[in-house]
């Protein structure tokens, strides 16, 4: 049994790629999708496929149009959600594709620095789990295949 | 007919009462019901139920616990979600009621500055309609009954 | 026992007040609910609420996006959808409507002239019942309370 | 991770043989599904199985509860559907299939040219992304696999 | 508390006012509903509306279409659903409205004969309750409400 | 607004009167529902309505299934469920209502006492809320009317 | 693309076998799944693994539960149920299969001679496609895959 | 066609094993998953993954919401559920997963000794099939394949 991880959270460093690195050196049977990691061309995909836009409200409506088709391909495809908060950037895709996976009977689990306890609790307490580091949330998911 | 609306957003103001005064000025049929304002009220309402906690993240969590529960019921009740979002506070809340909304398919209204375009970008996307005013929000709700 | 009724179709003339001084006549206990039925209403809804928008796609966009959330509030509070297609118009909005309601099992009835049998036979089939004439539709209905 | 497409529209010419070349020669990792392309097939298929009818309506009838179930065996195998209009015919199956996918929460595109942009205004606010070309809907789909 | 019942079974003779009768004397809020019990008039509708048909086939096909669309909107309004199969006619639009009562999560009570007992033990083992009279069915509404 | 209540668990004791009470005298607009809490009318049910049955296995298999129908159409009345479990009894009906409960996305409150900890762990952490006395739950559905 | 198809109806004659060959000529990709076609079997299975029941009602009780969790799984796991009704027999399972699967969205095919046009044409209605022979059925199948 | 079945019931012996292999001693295609059976690693995840946490309450919240998890992940893989109950223990959890199942639509077959007819009617009657050894429920697994 293999298992598809869709990874919600922020696109400013490269904590999927450690995630799918320590996956790998455990030998856990998992596929991982994400959104656009890119965060040029996550910001730039609706003008580069439909033209220029009259403002930054047009293109950024654009560009989202065409991002949240891939995030409902993927998470459609999914077992499990992955979603992890941390202290900079507002963060409210990370929100609403947790909120979303929840909403859908996804198992959910959502990583967060301690510092966010607060200002998350309600959505912490509608995921299944919640943990502080990645790594954590790769424990858990490991459990699965005990 | 009668509509019900739950009011998502922060609780650090009185926008709920001044949207709740001007629909009954223009003499909508609409019912308000919304997450509990009193701020204290909301992170105490766990421990004011099941006793002292043994630490913020105990505490956090039995509120958030109740919180949930009441905002589900009252979802439920709704007909129609204004999701109000400002430039104060993180508000993932706010993010997470909205989403969950528009995952449950109830027709759902953001309200933000011009200043949040881009962070909510691909959550205005998925909203039914987004404005920059509670006016506005309330104009398209008095457009149903048009 | 009362019903709602969702009136889809074209707005460029009053079928739905003949439609429901007929119901009324035949004292069937029936609610009307319909899309804006007035034309430049529609079609300027998303300007008088967001303001201009920067040419026709932007202004399209913004008015289908409150006409959208109206159909979405009325069809769900709805028991039966009428959807009413004529030789005139493109219409495609009444074959949204209709097929929205089909895939939630709201039971539809379309009325369409017979020189349009071909170009509808796909959505006929799905529909409960296809009729010529509004008259007809509403014989159907009836028909519940007998 | 291979995605089947849906491919709604017309079936006056050959989009959709365009379309797959386009596909292979980027590489995707795509599968597509769509309806009887052959037009004189896809209106005798009720008579070709069920023998003669009495008349056009009957006639019609019957091809279409075929390509019905056509359609929908192969649209719940879909994991994304576009839909392509054009300035010619009446197209309801198109909006038909466009509206069922989006009802269904099948990620969902839309291809139409500018004069088309305001009869399809609601139906282009409902789907995930409007584009004016079947290359656009590749580029989108192909975005999903960067 | 008041409950809506749908009367599933053959309209060959006046079951359903015994049974609405012996609810009125026992005192209990129920409310009944149910399809054509006039034999004539339910085979008639087709044409009765729509106009004469080219042959049995469509006549038939023409009247079941309205029918059904009667039982869906009824069904849809209902809490329960009681289904009365007896000795004679093929039963097969009773055997249609339990079973889509049960796919719905409609509570379904049957009524069968001893001598159905066999014939009807899959679709017996499927419903809530298989009782052999409607008095025994009307009790187990009544303990609803003890 | 009026919320219907279910309460689920034992009994053998008089504990949704003195919870009735408690929320009639604190004003709340709560109506409740429940199992039969006649136990002996409860095990007899299936025999008093379908006669003597051959043996406990049948004899219980005919009262459940009453039961069960009764328990389905007032927990599909039912805008909150509490749960109640207690040190005696099996209580596997209760555990079946709250986990039926949890699973229609009803909200749910567990009341259990401090030394049911550790076999309820996975159940509590499903519910919305857990509390160890009625009266906490009563608080809880207070809140909601704040 | 393969398809799975369950094969509702009688299992008094080896129709099933003969579909099976013909697909198989055709060359096909479909897999089929049937309810257990061994009578003497079917009717047994309750009293082989339960042990002896006390009289006909239990006996068939308890055959039927097994017979229903077998259907249950196989459908679930169809893409298509085509379902026959022939002169003989009451077939009332046949029409509850037809009628689970309707309402379960599987797309549907009613194979019946012109004799039982009448009884069936509520539930012929309801399905995608009603035929006369099970090589046409095939053949709506087959058209599929053109 | 291979079968995924959950194995719910108590993990205090090793009769997951013994039915492992019965079924592979009759070839029968079958994938089994199944909680955490190593009862002190199920009690103690939480703390092993997330920290010690402030007394028992808490530690078994912690450890339940990873094994609510791997329940959920595991229970949606799953086309089958066999829920094991025995005289000892309290069984909550078994009692969860075969309601969860029931609710959700899952084939389940209910394992239990006669001495506990009684405390698990209601639960027997919504089930599919309740039978009394491992080995009965193997077999009616078996004649899904038959």
């Amino acid at each position: 049994m293999e298992l598809t991880v869709y990874l919600a959270g922020q696109i400013h460093d490269d904590w999927r790629d450690q995630l799918k690195e320590s996956a790998k050196q455990k030998g856990l049977p998992l596929n991982f999708v994400a959104p656009q990691t890119n965060h040029d061309r996550s910001d730039d995909i609706g003008e580069a496929i439909l033209g220029d836009q009259p403002g930054n409200l047009y293109r950024d409506d654009a560009a989202s149009s065409i991002n949240n088709l891939r995030t409902q391909v993927l998470m459609q495809k999914s077992d499990v959600v992955i979603a992890l908060f941390g202290e900079k950037y507002k963060q409210w895709n990370t929100a609403m594709d947790a909120s979303t996976a929840i909403a859908l009977n996804k198992p959910t689990i959502i990583v967060r620095p301690e510092s966010l306890i607060h200002p998350l609790k309600e959505l912490s307490n509608k995921a299944n789990v919640t943990v502080e580091t990645v790594d954590q949330a790769l424990e858990v998911l490991g459990y699965i295949f005990e």
